[in-house]
């Protein structure tokens, strides 16, 4: 077999790692909390599904691979919940390092293409990056608006945080934060988020 | 919030029910099974990866997509296993009165779409879908490669029949499948596999 076509299975293979590592969002049916593999699966399904309402027209394949790809580094980093402060801080750096352990597996010709889209993701600099970023979040935030609130209970979160927190998804879809922030009111309303 | 939005995210929240399919096929670590979740996730990393080996050239769009929806059917008629002879006598059936049922949730304008694409991967005609099946089948032959034959001998499936099942990888990649040929080989040698 070819020295190239042996390392893209390689890489294959030692992706599959990406099944393993555990987040804090539970399934709708609350029997467990999703791994990185499922959400990422999940958020490819949510580009196709809503690109119609991006704020900017974007490449829907390379949304689709931005999905695919943004977690990867977790396999080293490990997930970093979004309300943990002190996680969030090095968060980049270890992020960074993995990047380039795992990418780095690739052949030259692949390898520096997909970091750079996830350095392209990381920034949300492009139309793509926002649209990808604001699906990465909306995806979580229903699982918890949808087991109410179950994983933002446990970890004392409030409607004031899980708002500054996921404004961002309005830097790449208008429509879909302006819907996000209805189920917010709402689960407040109904008791099952605190307001502060 | 429009109807339309509203119907989009509820099969969004339907199919995380995929994350609760699970398969024959273990893990590399061997800790588990995998689910259809994680496996379409995979399947769609085969298709970035390995999109230069395809017989004829593809539109890796849409062969993306394939790998995203081909197993939502599962959630209602549950997975079969590639061997099991009586499963796969009336899966065609159990199937597409799941994907009548589950991509009719969708508006009339997408709905119908990821339908006829599911039709498109499971008649195995155009270019996308031989080489989405031959990926659909190359993933769980490497976990089962790589953990030493685990699901095949537990099920007692001989070298001749993984020959049988899987050489429908050649017609979307020659490249791919006498690869597969190889490890086949190995892993007669090794002992891992029976030959007939």
């Amino acid at each position: 077999m070819s020295e190239r076509l042996h390392t893209q299975i390689s890489f294959l293979l030692e992706i599959d790692q990406l099944k393993q590592v555990f987040r804090q969002t539970y399934l709708l049916d609350e029997s467990r909390k999703e791994n990185d593999a499922e959400h990422s699966w999940h958020f490819a399904m949510f580009a196709v599904l809503l690109v119609e309402y991006a704020n900017e027209k974007v490449d829907l394949l390379k949304v689709v691979k931005m999905a695919l790809v943004h977690d990867l580094v977790e396999i080293d980093a490990g997930d970093t919940f979004l309300y943990d402060v002190a996680g969030n801080a090095d968060k980049a750096e270890r992020e960074e390092k993995a990047a380039k352990r795992i990418f780095g597996l690739l052949p030259p010709d692949v390898g520096p293409e997909l970091h750079d889209l996830w350095i392209e993701f990381e920034a949300k600099e492009t139309p793509e990056a926002k649209f990808a970023g604001s699906l990465d979040r909306l995806q979580p935030f229903l699982h918890n608006i949808h087991t109410q609130g179950r994983a933002w209970s446990e970890h004392g979160i409030s409607a004031k945080q899980i708002r500054e927190r996921n404004c961002v998804i309005a830097d790449g879809s208008k429509r879909l934060w302006d819907y996000a922030v209805g189920l917010i009111d709402e689960a407040v309303a109904q008791g099952h988020v605190v307001a502060e």
